[in-house]
């Protein structure tokens, strides 16, 4: 941590500074400059900071010199994680294509979309049970029943499932059924959910909440990673930004800058950003082409009919050809997708 | 809801649009203009809402004319609701200062803070528990000796107590010592957890989340009035913007706008929003003159030994001052402080 | 333009909005829902805005419907445009390269980028001369020598000229070298200067302002458009947002977004945006996946010796095999490189 | 400035960043801690910065310590400045009431409001007569004939006129009326302009744009200042953020920061942040409550009728009013209206 004392500051501030630093037994380093002295702090971070030096006299600015999260870091890890699930990697040179509904409606769509999915080379299968919506009057999704039809969706065609968890009391449930638990953007900082699955140790998909820094992101995945699981899949679905002539900024930035911070794979949920069919495509294959670890599409085989967030999910009939197009994209990012074609 | 046709919508795309609008039972009106043609849909709005036309063939653009929520509305209760918890009262002519620690720490630090809070004129008295932390390897709160901490300050001073609950598995212990549950920032869209709160009755203290928009609070207060608990206090603690020369940007702007859209009281945080103390202050006088119902405000004895956002916290020793600033201002908009004065 | 009446407004108030619409030559159509009145109206965009309606008793909101650009609208011109300079096409199936240093500092750095920019097979040569700076304190461009400069590497390689006007004044003295004149992102809003662009006829690269709307930067662009100047290439470059890992966000959901709304040409800078180096490949291929027109990029032949921005170029040695990747993500989304290859 | 290096950085990566620094005369500091070195450069800020170190081997961040702006700087004058236009006072202890219409219309419009603001106690008159619009189509001003009718208004009423310039081509007919200069937000960064402002000496109101950091506003201000004009008042006018249910967000957080960091003048536009009227007063007293130097807000006769801007102006009748309740909230903070009564 570097302190930036102000121009102003008296000896006796600065000296004030370095005591209060030592008495957590960091040591302090003070560089005078012509305008202000810097005070670097070296010792234990947590330490260092319930100083709170921020609100100290003399003290204009503090720092913080190194990153917070430390089981996400790259500088732990630095080859990028691969996870495995039921033999389909996600990470490294792999490519996943995780897709399905939004919502779990009824057996014949659920069935009917895994086989689709299935068919065009996809790697996981998505649907959601218990469904996060901003209305409380809004459809809340099938819960158990959601859950059931999703263990029949495997059974048929042998792809893994993920699916959403939003309440610590339903983990028992979902890990019935789910192989990889997906946190949804609103529950990125509900921090005893995360703990709670991070002691379950199933792989965990992640969601940056809309207005999550990256930083956040990864110290949310620390809260996973520290309770010894650790699988975890970031997901990138767009941030909340001042345009409106579109639902979410897709941060595609943030593909090649996770790639520098961390080694966890990185998902893009191009849907949810786009919120119409018109624009996924093109998300995907930029996300692919940025170097995305894997993209979380919704496809269904009528949209019109949805019971949820219709007006952005693919359409079943064209799926293969869109999976055929994004693969092409992965592969001038080096990628080759991970998939048991039927 | 108005359905707004693309420039080049041919008559059977429009047809359809209505015919669509009619199988849900509502009805529909179109206007034709020189250009584009708007289709009115007059009905359930939940019902017309699923029928997702924003993916409709010769569909621009779907634009919502009702606002979402309904209990939280000023169209069904044209006056501001007043909560009254242990004979302070919340909204209309009464300002309302809520005050005390981040995180309640020790015995001293707890009851001498109530002492400051009560001798001054505060209304409430607030205090930290259980902590939701950005990191996982930063101080979580006391947990339950802190609100066996909390109690003894309200035996002491017998202020109402403010403290919050951000897992809905520890809401029955939270209920024995909180007058009013106060919700995170980012919790503000854990949904189970709003309808547990909800459910219990308690007066909610609502945080809105650092982004959401205005209309996503009122939604998030829906899910807490829908369950048959009409006390529920908003409170505007800085949104996320662009700005990086402080920590949060206070929207004073929505203190107003909330007075228009909705009955419920007002509450302003300045202190997260601002994060040093040299900002609460103005920041204070501010909200108070911009109409707040309130003010909840950190305040400690040492901020330089605080545990947890000590730079931001105000001293206990001005604190008195403080208040008496913060009233004028109150009564510039014409609010009187609801006390119960030492 | 349809005006959304508040829930309790009195039958007078909706009289009184008819007539006032009907003022202006406009009909109104009110449609009377439930719970509230819309009322449409039909007339003179221009007309009806400045009823200033906004205000008026028993208004709630008044809802633009129709696009306020026209001669950018693609409704006006369904088919892409494409703009030629000196028989390198930009738009439609084509993929401009246009790539040079940031700013023009000597002749041996301006004629040789230009030399390692034709090699690689690049469309354009940019440079800048005038260089808007956020301190008064840093170098401001070479001016006048720096236009000299760009002519002779025209002169040298055939390519034509992307070069920055940011004083209207200037303009005589750029239109003498430039083949196209860009506009920089703080100039969006810079209505003289775009009028006088406008006026000139010369193809103009006008760059979204950091945070400009998308239907911002179509009404700067109309102002070039009205002065009877088809020539407009739009440039996404990144925009404002809470995210401080990187610079800005390069909103690649404005490429296809754009492609709906405009006819013209759009071109992504990953520069500006990314700010440094290892984030500008991934980030052109993302672009150029994602159906962008164009890409513009910094590159110069020893960056780390750069006056200005050298952290973010791409250095000369890499360059022809960054263009060949780029190439094949344009190809994922139908596009082919316009260049007249060395 | 600190340049911090990556965890991995070797020795020899570390030595090349100090000679680098040491090529330009300036000093390195080292600071090597147990998990990064950190190296602060000690010398002339400009010349450190070209050395480009962000894209430098081994380099993780450059961290800016000291500030880019001087002549603005709170350190170099920490004495708040105050300008003095014809008598009246802004800065300091002393509040400016700055009033009058959007746009110049009409002669009876103008002298009519001008005698309304000298009335209720205003300090200057602001009036449009050349406007900035979003549209190429929206009425632009009066120009010429808007200066004449300023003049007449100063004439009859003794207030000294506040008016905005867009280019610098009009520079010299704008002297011809303007005690105060204001330059607009879509502005800010029109170098030029500012220069050619800050080489007349004139006061100019410097408005920050809609989503310019403080610093970049400061920034601005600089360039002004160094071309020896010390008579800068700057202006915050809402920022854009993504919340949508009012215009932009008011940030009352820049008027104690500001004050904090620089010795000019603060102050607030609460109509063009708000966009109605209803907001207008709450927003006013929060500002004056914050500590603001003054209020530009725009009033008008008959705000249905006006050309621009209706719905946010102040009705003419209630004027009076409404500055004596923005006194009293100025009054909280410390200061007094500077003003000539009528």
């Amino acid at each position: 941590m570097m302190i930036v004392m102000k121009a102003g500051a008296t000896e006796d501030q600065i000296q004030s500074v370095i005591d209060r630093i030592e008495t957590v037994g960091a040591r302090a380093h003070p560089s005078r400059g012509e305008e202000v002295t810097v005070i670097g702090a070296i010792g234990d971070r947590e330490h260092v900071q319930r100083l709170g030096l921020e609100g100290y006299p003399g003290v204009e600015q503090v720092v913080p010199i190194l990153k917070p999260y430390k089981l996400a870091s790259a500088q732990i890890r630095p080859t990028p994680s691969v996870v495995e699930i039921e033999g389909r990697r996600i990470g490294g040179e792999h490519f996943s294509m995780i897709a399905g509904p939004c919502t779990v409606e009824t057996r014949d769509q659920t069935i009917g979309t895994a086989h689709v999915v299935k068919a065009a080379g996809g790697s996981l299968f998505r649907g959601g049970a218990y469904k996060p919506r901003t209305s409380p009057y809004a459809f809340q999704g099938l819960g158990q029943e959601g859950l059931r039809l999703l263990a029949e969706a495997k059974a048929e065609t042998g792809l893994p499932i993920v699916t959403e968890c939003m309440d610590a009391r339903d983990l028992e449930q979902v890990l019935e059924v789910a192989d990889v638990i997906q946190i949804g953007a609103r529950n990125m900082q509900n921090y005893p959910l995360l703990a709670e699955i991070g002691r379950s140790g199933r792989p965990a998909l992640l969601k940056r909440g809309a207005s999550a820094t990256l930083e956040e992101l990864l110290m949310a995945a620390e809260y996973i990673l520290k309770e010894g699981n650790p699988n975890v899949l970031l997901c990138e679905r767009g941030i909340r930004t001042f345009e409106t002539a579109y639902r979410y900024t897709l941060d595609l930035t943030a593909v090649p800058v996770l790639k520098e911070l961390t080694h966890l794979p990185v998902i893009v949920d191009p849907s949810h950003a786009a919120g119409r069919r018109s624009l996924v495509t093109p998300l995907s294959l930029a996300a692919a082409a940025a170097g995305a670890d894997g993209i979380i599409v919704e496809v269904h085989p009528q949209p019109e009919e949805a019971i949820c967030d219709g007006p952005q999910a693919l359409v079943s009939d064209g799926f293969a050809d869109y999976v055929e197009q994004v693969e092409r994209a992965a592969a001038v990012a080096g990628k080759v997708l991970s998939s048991v074609r039927a």
